[in-house]
């Protein structure tokens, strides 16, 4: 995605402490107490605009979201559409980088996590970047709960063939596996905006749900 | 497949005992004494009119291959272009049931099983007979050895989904996955009678080899 440069994100993000939080305070937060219940909580890894995140929280009012982006000139957009959307209670952003994740959520904190459309890293030297690598694996198994949840989306073939066999070497288990999501299209699928933008080329858009065997 | 009626193929079956065995044969058979080696075997169940066993059987002689096939009507076409290929020594047809393969060999004595373009039965009643069942699993594993493979082709998608989800369910481990085979086609990938008629269509090849976990 281009990256334009935003010099009044600072300040917009700073003005939304309601919604938006910093990592440099997640490993102090106590997330019950942010969303004032005991309902679960699914993180998106990657948020981007921020399209999923909102309208998985606006569908499922008794689950807790947090969408993490580490880019201030992203997740300004995704701050500016949770503001339209009224700032549902359920919703936190959460602005630093997925490989901290151990620092943001307490052992077993989660319950599930998503995956979508992250960066392919296509070159093997960059493998270890890629959001479904082991070493990532090894994190979401910390921060989520036993036999925890990923649920993952991309169009990209390679890294969705590396991901079902990264999982599977570190003994996941595949629930669910379309390699043509919308060919029959599930009524509560919400789309990303990346997903609107490759499906409508008529790429065919993957997705997994695997969860860990611990 | 359309399948036509052949009532010569009794008689040009028997005429060929050194190629193609009886499964009624089956239990009784020391397969070392009819290969008279000791190299690994490889066994395809649905060997179909037998052109991927037979490329497998030309290219890779220090291998020997059993192509299994149900239908008396299908299986001679094979018999055919195995006379054509002159009989390579290293190759048989077992005429019989995939799912008799406890009768037909020993515990731990085959090192392969390929699947390719099997009846993807699409009806959920139906489950139990695709050739990545669980039962069938359980079937593969005890006549392969330790940590033997499936090697699987298909251009079913549903089949496919299926596959990896019931592979995944049993244990095992999925060591590679193609999701559009042709688009970066291995060097020594032979291809199947269907392979090359959906193939030419532009419908993607799926692949993948798993291990049992045992």
């Amino acid at each position: 995605m281009r990256l334009r440069n935003k010099p009044w994100a600072k300040d917009f993000m700073a003005a939304h402490p309601d919604v938006l939080i910093h990592e440099e305070e997640g490993a102090t937060i106590d997330w019950k107490s942010v969303f004032a219940n005991e309902n679960p909580i699914h993180v998106e890894v990657g948020t981007g605009k921020g399209q999923f995140i909102i309208g998985m929280a606006l569908a499922n009012p008794d689950i807790n979201y947090i969408g993490i982006e580490h880019f201030d000139n992203v997740i300004v957009s995704a701050l500016e559409k949770v503001i339209e959307a009224e700032k549902p209670s359920n919703l936190r952003l959460l602005r630093g980088n997925g490989a901290n994740l151990e620092d943001l959520f307490q052992k077993g904190e989660l319950d599930r996590i998503y995956l979508n459309f992250s960066d392919p890293w296509p070159k093997s030297r960059h493998a270890k970047r890629r959001l479904t690598h082991e070493s990532f694996l090894a994190r979401y198994e910390k921060v989520l709960k036993q036999r925890g949840e990923i649920h993952f989306k991309t169009d990209n073939r390679k890294l969705f063939e590396y991901s079902l066999v990264s999982m599977s070497a570190y003994g996941m288990n595949l629930q669910e596996v379309s390699l043509d999501l919308h060919a029959e299209m599930p009524e509560d699928n919400i789309m990303t905006e990346y997903e609107e933008k490759f499906s409508a080329k008529g790429q065919p858009i993957y997705r997994l749900e695997a969860m860990f065997n611990n």
